[in-house]
């Protein structure tokens, strides 16, 4: 049997493509891209919180990353590098094997180099630090939206939380929706090519992992605005509405747009091949209650949602 | 009671003071310095593995941010900024507070913006991220030692390992020495001075987390050579030579040093207020076995260690 430290070398250590030291040394050395900011974000992944214990080790490992790059996605960044830390307890050498097969998918997908990390033994636990870049002034905030813009959301929010569902045992999904459902829960592909479409168009972004409205909600309270929400085609008031609505880790973009950039969305919806919705518009925020959202059904009856996140994705 | 974010925002948000954007967005966003590499490392501390359960938390917030700050100091890198995850079961007011303060204090000692960072119910466990700052180049790597130059470590190793030792009740040790080790234990230095003045000096450098020869053998596996060892004023066979010579958690420096920057050592000692001391000298490698080391005591006599590393600090 390897040693432990064999077992990361075989698993972990890949060739990278735009790195100046991998891993192996007291740190890694990167050289930015000149005239780049630099986008830095971390996620703490901890079993039985964010991920159930049976959940496929292939999925977890693109889950693990994939998470991450939504949030480069959603700063409209350029996903480079990133560090995975690991706590594993007694891991075999199959799950090793299909965990870092699944976290390199997704990191040879987005072009990403895994440039170090740290492992022990403990409770499974993942911590990804991911690093982007983004040309100077660029990024997209949460703060920047402003009355007028309308909100717009990107794919089908909802399907992982129903696709947790079903697994939960508290819906039955059928073909071919579970499958979408199971895929939007286990291999979440983040809209990095949205976001960098974005550049210079949206007004604030956010990825979808709380839920469309909580994450929404973080938009507005950023941009000191509130929203008047009328969103085509909402399921009826239902398990499939209180996913659309409220359930989390899809990963998808919520964003803002001022007027003239409205008409250039139909055609990168049809180059992204991905749905963009328009789901309603920015106002000016109440002084008494700021970050607040007025939501519409078809008919214009006022909808009240009944909760404003799922749990995360348990 | 506050809410869990709230508490976070409450503790772990303080102003920055050389970052665009901290926490609070998908991303944190900063500018890196023209004509420098980003060095980035990442540890992964586990209650239990890494530290005992009844550390004080402000030691414990010290120590998390420091041993982080002192892979910088190895790579002869600015310290710059910070992601913290953390998994907390159920963490008091109290607590919290002094785990923070704990942590700033380090990271005000050493210039560190706290730039991000995620928290999660779960077992005690903390994942740092840290990035520093080198001129183009200018890195001290592990694998530039050459034959011919000499060794030297900082400091005093061996402290922290005696001072676990001591509550851990194996020795007992008395004032001022039980101080010193406590506080080499509980509030490790990183030697980010040091590390800057090699600079154009060092050929390579690697910090003590796992003991003096484990840390050094990195080094000359790295740079394909040997050692030869000669420490002056080594204690004794016994547990106060095991620590210095295989204690972990010193975060000293080890380094290597061409024959012409000998002299400056004398110098910068003074300068930094820190013993440095040299302890030997690389030797070509021996085909046969690489990364090796011989040990002498000051009459001459090979020394065996007894162990080649300390387990942790547990």
């Amino acid at each position: 049997m390897p040693s432990e430290f064999d077992l990361i070398r075989r698993f972990f250590i890949r060739p990278t493509q735009h790195t100046l030291l991998g891993a192996g040394d007291d740190a890694a050395l990167i050289a930015p891209t000149p005239g780049c900011e630099l986008a830095i974000s971390t996620d703490l992944l901890v079993e039985g919180t964010h991920f159930l214990g049976d959940t496929a080790p292939f999925d977890l490992g693109w889950k693990t990353l994939a998470v991450n790059v939504s949030d480069m996605a959603a700063m409209g960044a350029t996903p480079r590098w990133a560090t995975l830390a690991a706590a594993l307890p007694a891991p075999t050498l199959d799950w090793l094997d299909a965990f870092s097969r699944g976290f390199f998918a997704c990191a040879e997908a987005f072009n990403v180099d895994l440039i170090g990390g740290d492992t022990t033994r403990g409770p499974r636990t993942f911590c990804v630090t991911i690093m982007g870049e983004v040309p100077r002034g660029q990024a997209l905030l949460r703060s920047g939206a402003q009355a007028g813009d309308s909100i717009w959301v990107s794919g089908t929010p909802g399907r992982a939380a129903l696709g947790l569902a079903h697994l939960q045992g508290r819906i039955a999904l059928t073909e071919p929706h579970l499958g979408q459902c199971l895929a939007a829960l286990h291999r979440p592909q983040p809209r990095v090519a949205l976001g960098l479409a974005l550049r210079g168009l949206a007004t604030a972004a956010i990825d979808v992992s709380d839920g469309l409205l909580a994450d929404l909600s973080h938009i507005l309270t950023a941009s000191s605005c509130a929203a008047e929400l009328h969103i085509p085609h909402l399921p009826p008031a239902g398990l499939a509405r209180d996913g659309y609505l409220s359930g989390g880790d899809d990963y998808e973009l919520i964003f803002t747009l001022p007027a003239e950039h409205r008409a250039a969305m139909a055609t990168l919806a049809v180059e992204l091949d991905l749905p963009l919705t328009c789901i309603g518009v920015i106002t000016p925020a109440k002084p008494d209650a700021p970050g607040t959202f007025a939501l519409h059904d078809d008919q214009g009856s006022p909808i009240t949602p009944t909760r404003h996140g799922f749990d995360h994705f348990l």
